[in-house]
């Protein structure tokens, strides 16, 4: 009888340091802000980049609703949007939910190669991520709960989706 | 002695067709969407558009904490950004807090011109808008509470602000 291999994969603390090669962290925490409108408002600016200007995109806003997920995770399918970024923002981050965020290099070109270079994080209240052009990354695993969240990306020209199915076992857990 | 002019204009209902010459109405009644990830997530698609690439502008996603006012609200200044679009967006939806729109076409060219021709919308929950490159609006009138919003709009070179200070009065209500 064969052996049945089992990767399991644990979430690293989510921060601008190990989230770096993979795109923005959005985070309230240490973001520059400044007063603006005479003093009544506070802009924490530019909390993320959008970069969707590729083969004559544009950017447009969506809201994705994603079912509700539970840990431990088993990985299915990886994809990837080589003609533009694409960024996560909870709404209601009062509520505090909790989401799954799987990514792997946009240098990865298989199946294994993936799964030898994934990484995990779990995002809370309004931690959101912007994944750069090509980077690996599961669709929405939103935890526990239903959650809504304002989807930044590109809309245009051109095939903007790449999807690897993960056949091997791959789960991920907290 | 002098009469002292007074403006009011009352808000009129936030809908697609009533603020169609300012910018994108968001909203997730009677919005498009569809399955994706597999059918685990529904994306509302593309409430709104972003036009942020006038003079090598590009997108960012910025967060506005805005004190709180009451209404009746007395106008204090009108600004426009002639080089790109803004979006509004409540974060916390569910919370169901209000805030005050005015605007003015983007044709105007004077505080006179402005006054008289504004319109104010009150929104409520997840409604967001769009502000078009140039539409006079006030800055960010959150009601009765603080309340956060998720801005989408323009960096980059070129003065993508004008004011105009409001010295008459002018008073808006529900």
């Amino acid at each position: 009888m064969g052996q049945i291999k089992v990767k399991s994969i644990n979430s690293i603390p989510l921060n601008h340091q190990n989230f770096e090669r993979f795109g923005d962290f959005l985070t309230l925490e240490d973001a520059n802000h400044f007063k603006i409108n005479g003093g009544s408002t506070d802009r924490f600016h530019a909390l993320s980049q959008v970069d969707t200007s590729t083969q004559d995109g544009k950017t447009i806003i969506s809201m994705f609703r994603g079912q509700a997920f539970n840990l431990p995770f088993a990985l299915k399918v990886m994809e990837r949007h080589p003609l533009g970024s694409q960024t996560f923002i909870p709404l209601n981050p009062s509520l505090g939910q909790r989401y799954l965020i799987v990514v792997a290099p946009a240098e990865c070109v298989s199946e294994e190669d993936i799964t030898n270079n994934l990484s995990a994080f779990i995002a809370q209240g309004f931690e959101g991520v912007t994944y750069k052009k090509g980077v690996w990354h599961h669709p929405l695993i939103s935890l526990d709960q239903i959650n809504d969240f304002i989807v930044v990306d590109r809309s245009g020209p051109g095939n903007n989706c790449d999807e690897i199915p993960i056949s091997s076992s791959v789960i991920i857990d907290n």
